[in-house]
């Protein structure tokens, strides 16, 4: 039975890339081996990861403009360390929209001071904290994009002149916009772009190298930059896929091709939610809703169940909300099927008629 | 034409742990699902990793004796540091015997003193240093015991008093020993595991708590071992793939019956090399010879063409020697087949016969 796959993360990457993928276990180029029984410093893997780092600048517009693409090992969370070990020498000032705006002020937090510039975590984020000042003497302003958790997005970003530093994770790849207002973006791969077990850097390169204490290598930025993402064995498949999303979304047309499509699929789920009696969003502001995660709750709880069975039998996917919000969550990244999105929207559908 | 596999890692795999790994690209379980499309926190895959941490200390014969099995993020290179951050106080002792260990030794230089109780680098790390004085007074001993660059290997491990630390990246299961010496035993997946993008640490739970810093939350074992090994997102197909590759080692019957096939594969290259008037082996003492990694050079360096082409033609793959050594290297991990080594000493052979 085909499954639509609304899972929060790892979740849905495409189903060629996924084939291809399956074939490059068992024999990769064409060479008779394994992707994952080569040299990483191989002709065919160097030329992987130089592929995957400048389809990753030229899908978000960034060649030729002071930018590196870097795959780490790691994850966003180690990024939360990694941005204030490379960046934060007195202040900084990080905006607190989720769990993992919060986790990342606390690693920052063992560095330097932290100015909270704003905090939705007073409504359980349930909304885009707007209107705040960043201090113009602060290192650099931290925020995250897209709140996988609980569902909201930013879509107005503040213009400063300071440092300006983004976690992408659950967004990167998704909508149009000038990333060149961003001095650092960092993504773990397991959401837009490929498995979990890297995490692509986006880093200019003139913000680095201010700080006065010694960093240590494997966190050190200019380290990676250098040694090309290979100052130490990277991830090899987690990076492969990563690239073989990269090319698929380049060869639809690039990102203001997915944002129709990702603007479709969450239209048409947000306006059934909106006109369902039986559903409710979780994000207070309709503008703060997030495209990539729809959270919602049924009205009446009691019905539960039979939601469940619903979904569960039109072959829907990791629709459970987080445990800090409840109700569901439906993760629409970029290759997730606007089909799909139809298929819970009828179960919706068939729930207010059933009920 | 089937390849003979001698890389130096990312490394060959046993062939049917390519095959399941492949498949689950396509469909994991049954669930009609990829293994990088499901949540981290599914069942299925909490099962995979809760298999390859027990599999990890059942194999090394450490179940019940006070350790536990992580599966974290960074290569050894990022464990280089974690063991500096999680047990360095004041001093550590290191035993220098290769490229690894010099970098291990920069990294935790940066967090206390370090002394270095014996070093090889005067001849190129091409023997094990021996009767070396390991303090008393040291937070602990690190030593790497095999070194892939060089060829050599730790045959007889100090005993001591203090916390002992190993860096096992390129030898771990491939020898029975008696692994409760060491308080802390950590390997990058991709040698006798599976693909780059993991690393295991095996640690005993009471070596932690003594440091007096505040350690990040993502370098910190503490933090890992209270998520088994879920604090964030895992490396999940590397680590999937590690659970094949110990429960293939389990089916064999484990380390001790992987370690007689590996000493014929190190028995039968040693001899030849040994033998055969055109190459000489590049370690000084024969008892420090790696039965991982067999480093060689011609004698007479003219061959190298030739050579060249002969194990080329003969579907060997990988034996170029790293540049700090130069000449060749055959890298016999568990997963290569006696037969491979074969191929490649009948190609020594054919050399000597038409030279």
């Amino acid at each position: 039975m085909k499954k639509h796959n609304f899972s929060a993360g790892p979740c849905i990457l495409p189903q060629s890339v996924m084939q291809k993928a399956s074939e490059a276990i068992v024999n990769f180029n064409n060479l008779n081996l394994s992707l994952i029984e080569i040299s990483h410093r191989s002709k065919d893997f160097v030329e992987v990861m130089e592929n995957a780092r400048n389809l990753s600048l030229e899908l978000l517009g960034l060649q030729g403009k002071g930018y590196k693409a870097l795959f780490l090992h790691g994850g966003a969370s180690m990024e939360f360390l990694m941005v204030a070990f490379n960046l934060l020498e007195k202040k900084s000032a990080y905006l607190n929209t989720g769990t993992w705006s919060d986790k990342a002020i606390n690693e920052a937090k063992l560095l330097g001071n932290i100015v909270e510039v704003a905090s939705s975590k007073d409504h359980n984020f349930n909304y885009i904290p707007k209107n705040y000042t960043i201090p113009s003497d602060v290192d650099y302003f931290h925020c995250t994009s897209n709140n996988t958790i609980f569902g909201t997005q930013i879509n107005d970003f503040q213009k400063t002149a300071v440092v300006k530093v983004c976690d992408m994770s659950s967004d990167i790849f998704s909508r149009q916009m000038d990333f060149s207002q961003f001095d650092l973006i960092y993504a773990g791969a397991q959401k837009n772009m490929g498995p979990a077990g890297t995490t692509l850097v986006i880093i200019k390169e003139d913000i680095l190298g201010k700080v006065s204490r010694t960093i240590p290598s494997m966190l050190d930025y200019q380290v990676h930059i250098e040694k090309d993402s290979m100052y130490n064995t990277p991830a090899v498949f987690p990076v492969y896929v990563s690239m073989l999303t990269l090319e698929w979304l380049k060869n639809l047309g690039g990102i203001s091709e997915i944002e129709k499509i990702n603007n479709k699929k969450a239209e048409l789920l947000y306006s059934e939610i909106d006109k369902n009696p039986l559903f409710k969003g979780f994000v207070s502001q309709k503008e703060d809703r997030s495209k990539m995660n729809a959270t919602f709750n049924l009205t009446d709880s009691s019905l539960e169940n039979q939601f469940n069975t619903l979904w569960t039998e039109a072959g829907i996917n990791g629709l459970k909300g987080h445990r800090s919000v409840g109700g569901f969550r439906a993760s629409m990244y970029n290759a997730l099927p606007l089909e799909s999105v139809q298929v819970l929207v009828d179960v919706m559908k068939e729930l207010e008629r059933t009920a």
